[in-house]
């Protein structure tokens, strides 16, 4: 069974917004046995519009939209669906009540917001537990049609909790499985997996390049869950066997969740230092839940000032060697290592960019300290790339740092 | 002149890969006077992905892939597009030397990188300065075909160095410039401005609704970019006066941004005491260059024991009422308030998710403090959503209220 993710708005085809939606759709689609194999996206126009759903129609047996079904006057998906299938559009008196209880608040509902209680001939309402626009389901001949609202929050939980469930129940089954190495690159790993890629017809096996390495992923499709499930993992043993000491991950978990597992594992707390990258490696390592067992506390210092007052750098060694240092960069470290509560501690200093500081060392110069009370490394790195991008890098960086410290020295 | 972006991989479509080439090159060439009306992603598979180009060439001027240039066997762009238009292939021996010079360190080049030598006839290469894979540009009939790599990093740069210089110039002129809105809703922005909306033929006006506001975008198409100028300017003083108080950014300049504008103007420093959030949004704020001249530190006080040691929060203060708590929020402002060199400070405490503290609050209960020496602001918030949610949506909340705090006070 074919998907297709329409995403619709000029908001996205000029760029203004990020099309998230196709991305969660697809990847919660293909969870439940159904693969995505076109994401569109057209602009707020009528007749571009019509053409791109009946392109969908011919290709595609499940057609999920988003957007295009608010308060405005552009807001046009559901017009332009039921005429395209020259299906009528009735007033749902119920739906109305709901959304004047909805908007009472307000003393004037603009009239344009009852359009949203606009029902197309032999479809339903899906809920919308987050704002007014009620999503549609539909089924015409053997396609189903689902149309859904543009904002990410609204069209999320009415995904999952109206969407699949309505979900007609796939024969196909389809299983994924990851394995995330690091330390080699796509083209040598394709090369030592040629045989594994074409030892199943039903396992589709491939790979990926990475920022920080290679995602080997394998997708199986077939009627029987079981059959699929052994030999996926039979290959996942040649895999993990073939390339042991990259092997980091599997199906893509983030490496600051592998970091926090070893921490636990270990009974390790951290803390980290930051100052070019301003508390970027906490709030991602943070992202997490139950994180208190690892993590207690960070320090962002961006100033020369705030390095020693927070961290007792040195003022003698901010002046000899800069901020931006080996040296700088170790003192930084055993000030947060000398605070209670750390087992293990990073500090990054650097220069993000765009400018250079008074030194004039290279804009991308970093250096990424990780230590403990009886060892310390420190990494001198040179990034290319814009403000953002080093930043992002660095931090990335870091955490497989702090994996290979934690693998080498407990 | 219309464009169409093929984003061609089925990490994209199956929601591995977040599709942020398309939203790039879309935005991107806006800028220049391309409009994007339609964005495609397909999976890697040469029947649809032929049939995509198809459709493409039918109703785009302009195509622009990314994606399928890599050197493993399931990266087709070329050998497709080559083959769909009846064009040939042919080593090109100069590239074939750049490939051996780049990947020399390694002691055997796997033979798929050398697929990336290959040149359609009548096209030329466009350079790769991050990668391998080296662009496409190619002219058929009169449709404009490029071709460039998937991984960001590459398609970014070769765009701006290589597809922008290459683009025939355009006749018609595109002007684009957005007002951004607060504490107003959509739909009464649209009725505000429904005569606005139709005022002039060649100025497209149009609301989207976001979490914090309304984003009222035009978009100005015409041959004379100083006419298109006068009237976006026209337009642009009628909604100002018309939103007096609501306007606080244009052209989606983002808040942090309009916040460190304003501490500049005031001269102000500012530092964040930062629980439920991690350090979120002290790194949210340090993404912007200059940000020294208003900016020193922060601190990550997770635990009640960082909050009392960092923050001077006192532990009948935590007994008493919890660390979510107005009491705990303000002695943690009041803790960085205390410190040298800070005029502003926030503090944010708060439940996350998924699950509560030991005290039961609910999650998504949060407190943010604002304040100065003389004056401090508490807000109690209580949000929907998943860990990640809350934490982008208290940041961002932070945000507005600090740039609030900065025009009452200042």
């Amino acid at each position: 069974m074919k998907a297709e993710i329409i995403s619709i708005g000029t908001e996205i085809t000029t760029g203004s917004t990020l099309n998230t939606n196709s991305y969660f759709i697809s990847n919660s689609l293909l969870e439940y046995g159904f693969e995505t194999t076109h994401q569109t996206s057209v602009d707020d126009n009528i007749e571009r519009l019509k053409k791109v759903i009946e392109i969908a129609l011919d290709r595609s047996d499940l057609i999920i939209t988003t957007g295009g079904l608010g308060p405005t006057e552009d807001d046009l998906t559901k017009e332009t669906v039921a005429d395209y299938l020259n299906l009528k559009l009735k007033k749902d008196e119920d739906m109305k009540r709901k959304i004047i209880q909805l908007l009472g608040k307000y003393k004037n509902i603009p009239k344009n917001n009852f359009k949203q209680a606009n029902l197309i001939e032999n479809s339903k309402f899906l809920k919308n537990t987050v704002g007014t626009a009620p999503g549609i389901y539909l089924e015409h001949g053997d396609k189903t049609i689902i149309l859904l609202p543009g904002p990410p929050r609204e069209m999320e939980v009415m995904f999952l909790n109206e969407v699949i469930p309505n979900l007609k129940k796939n024969d196909i089954k389809i299983i994924k499985k990851s394995i995330n190495l690091t330390g080699i690159g796509e083209s040598l790993v394709e090369e030592k997996i040629k045989d594994i890629i074409k030892m199943y017809d039903d396992i589709e096996v491939a790979t990926f390049g990475k920022i920080q390495g290679v995602e080997i992923k394998m997708i199986g499709r077939g009627s029987d869950l079981n059959i699929l499930e052994n030999k996926i993992n039979h290959l996942q043993r040649l895999i993990d066997t073939r390339f042991t000491d990259k092997v980091y991950s599997y199906n893509n978990e983030p490496i600051e969740k592998i970091v926090f597992e070893l921490l636990e594992k270990n009974n390790l707390k951290i803390s980290f230092a930051e100052s070019c990258t301003g508390g970027l490696l906490s709030s991602k390592f943070i992202r997490q839940s139950g994180i208190s067992k690892v993590f207690d506390r960070s320090f962002v210092t961006y100033s020369n000032k705030s390095k020693m007052e927070e961290l007792n750098v040195s003022e003698e060694t901010l002046l000899s060697f800069g901020a931006v240092s080996k040296e700088t960069s170790i003192e930084m470290l055993k000030g947060v290592l000398n605070r209670e509560d750390t087992d293990l501690a990073v500090s990054i200093t650097g220069i993000a960019g765009p400018r250079s500081d008074s030194t004039n060392k290279p804009v991308g110069l970093i250096y990424v300290s990780i230590g403990n009370a009886n060892k310390t490394i420190t990494k001198k790195l040179e990034f290319n790339g814009n403000r953002r991008s080093i930043q992002d890098r660095v931090v990335d960086y870091a955490l497989f740092e702090i994996r290979k410290f934690i693998l080498n020295n407990y």
